[in-house]
């Protein structure tokens, strides 16, 4: 569906990063007798590897999910041990569910590549999206590599997107231009998975660097701050997946000072720029989600809470009633204000609580709005594009989140992926 | 569907309660331009009156949701006031998101029910099930009571069972019999609604009495302890509705003195009766749950806690992707490890973990069982009864969840019932 999104994203390079992508067939080559059933449609390169300047900085954030990939326990340790100089990535094999051997096969990735490219096996930090329980075709990864390394060059962002799609219909990704001080940068980030919406499929993965000299608890900042604004903002199904990961570099290849303090007035350009990427990428997981009709926006404002906020708006983005009541284009909000109700929140006067769909005022008072007419909730509901306001009238905290409805095509994706 | 349910099941008379239905076309009158779509489908009566002896102790619970319907917060109000002598209880209006006006409609039910019965308004509880947002027909209701009360009589449970139906494909309900100290009691139920599954629909509605005296804080202990091992086990899709009830009422119209303390021998057995019958009715809810095609039980056992083990299974009973899998039979071990991953719960090591379907070992250790195969997987998800048992590794904690699977029905009829 892909709603409202472009299949051939501009990815500007950025200077201090490389990347080549080459053809491994891992997905059909991890298919005997394994228990998930990500099949790969069309033949596409699938492994992505990424090489960046010595002088670059790196943060990371991964699942909070306690059964989480063997190649993001490696990739946790790496990043802990010294600065990273290289991303291996796979589609078609997520490297879950493999206990011990699946540990070994992520670390023996990085030390080939490590080979290949002159590093230590430390500086490779490994990843991998696909089916679950089955182990990787480690021959295939290893003939594969060179290829990868050969075809290595700034101008790939867009053939990386590419590589690490699963079931995503299209590359997804975006590039900021602008200055600190005179200098110009660029950020560059891709993205694929639909958020929290398959965990099975081992679901997030994202990418994204800039050129700018920034200290490595700086870009940690940086990362956090825009990974709470945007991917912890999105959901389809409430799910999370065992893989997921978000990786931010910083390749100082600039000629600029490092910042290594958050009062530098540069940070705070910067933030917004990455805040602003962060959040384009976020809302693109959602607009090509599993069987996605809607892109769903919804804003809860005047809360007691910033968490009450957010614990609201997920409760009304997670409810399988509201999200069907969208794929019907159901201007239902009497299954909005039930989801309002159950949320568990500190504070919430069901009397109080107003409720917009895009501008058409619903609800008021915790009733149907006096104003309102089942003509205009039809026509409301109607576009690609909703927008949900829940006014709860109480403080002054506020929350967006980003979903996506529920149709038969997520059952079909999610029911009927093996045949 | 309704996996495994009789269409008539055998609902046998309580002393002391008497029950009255007659056809009030309350959800046609009810449709206007109201925002919801719960349209009768076939003409029935909905209106039932049960009216009970002088002699009975009536305890109830109520959903937990902050919007709740009109008659909720009268029948709370009425139950604090006095013994209740009468229910009154209609499908196809909610009477829920009406506001001021909403809560006058049953009062004024309440005091008709009292006039024509000569009783206090303050003993008689309303009941609501069907429309959000519309108004209650007052006409056709008070109409049609007369109806109802020439119609009473002991007989009539199974045609209450059907008169408070709105979605559901059958009536449900059981009765059971025992003795306690050699006095022959009957105990029986209807209920409706599939749990949490349809919050708009105010969904869930279960009455049942017994001829046994007992006293009023005892039957409330036996109530509670009843619904937190039956309607508080089961799932569709983690809603709550806005008119949840559930009434147990002892009519004490047998030969026996009142069951006033805990340790009386006769609680337990009463207990065992009560637990029984309700655990069937909750079963039977998500047996005719909108779409369901599995009745799938989540056993998760030796947790480190009661809470650790509910949470645990209610986030596999919640996943649409373990309930998508389940639609397709798929033996997705991947995703129901995926959800364990994710439980918010306190202890929990993946590596200790063990998952069974239907007593077929998919998972041990947190991996892959070294003896499963894709074709014994594929068996064990293939009936209608799915039974999955989650083994942790801990402790000594315990809990059972019941659900159903997602289906393109699911999404069907909470989508196109405007249609």
């Amino acid at each position: 569906m892909a709603i409202g999104l472009s299949a051939n994203p501009e990815l500007l390079p950025v200077p201090g990063v490389q990347l080549g992508t080459a053809q491994a067939d891992i997905g059909a080559r991890s298919i005997k007798d394994n228990t998930d059933s990500n099949r790969p449609k069309a033949v596409k390169d699938d492994l992505a590897l990424v090489k960046c300047a010595a002088s670059t900085a790196a943060a990371a954030v991964f699942t909070q999910n306690r059964f989480c990939a063997a190649p993001v326990t490696v990739a946790r340790r790496h990043l802990g041990q010294c600065a990273p100089r290289a991303l291996i990535i796979n589609s078609g094999n997520a490297n879950a569910g493999t206990g011990r051997a699946g540990l070994n096969d992520a670390e023996h990735t990085c030390g080939m590549v490590a080979a290949e490219l002159g590093l230590s096996a430390q500086a490779v930090l490994p990843f991998s999206t696909g089916v679950i329980g089955a182990r990787l075709p480690m021959n295939a990864v290893q003939a594969t590599l060179p290829r990868c390394v050969d075809a290595l060059k700034e101008e790939n962002w867009l053939a990386a997107a590419r590589a690490i799609m699963t079931t995503d219909t299209v590359p997804k990704g975006g590039s900021r231009r602008f200055d600190l001080d005179g200098v110009p940068l660029t950020l560059t980030g891709i993205a694929k998975g639909s958020g929290m919406i398959r965990p099975d499929m081992a679901t997030m993965l994202c990418f994204a660097a800039v050129d700018a000299a920034v200290d490595q608890a700086i870009l940690r900042a940086l990362l956090q701050h825009a990974v709470e604004n945007s991917f912890n903002r999105i959901t389809i199904d409430g799910d999370t997946s065992t893989n997921d990961a978000c990786v931010l570099m910083a390749t100082g290849c600039a000629d600029m000072s490092a910042i290594i303090d958050e009062t530098d007035p540069r940070f705070e350009v910067l933030a917004q720029n990455v805040d602003f990427l962060f959040s384009h990428m976020a809302q693109s997981l959602i607009r090509d989600g599993e069987g996605a009709t809607k892109f769903v926006t919804i804003e809860v404002s005047r809360a007691a809470s910033k968490e009450d906020a957010q614990k609201l708006a997920f409760a009304v983005a997670h409810s399988p009633l509201v999200k069907t009541a969208l794929f019907a284009s159901d201007p239902n909000w009497g299954r909005i204000l039930a989801a309002v109700g159950r949320a568990e929140v500190g504070c919430l006067e069901i009397s109080k609580v107003g409720i917009a769909i895009n501008d058409v005022m619903v609800v008021a008072s915790g009733e149907r709005a006096a104003t309102y007419t089942e003509a205009a909730g039809q026509k409301a509901m109607s576009p690609a594009e909703i927008r949900i306001k829940i006014d709860l009238g109480l403080a002054a905290a506020s929350a967006t989140v980003w979903t996506s409805d529920l149709s038969y095509d997520y059952v079909k994706i999610n029911a009927e992926y093996r045949s």
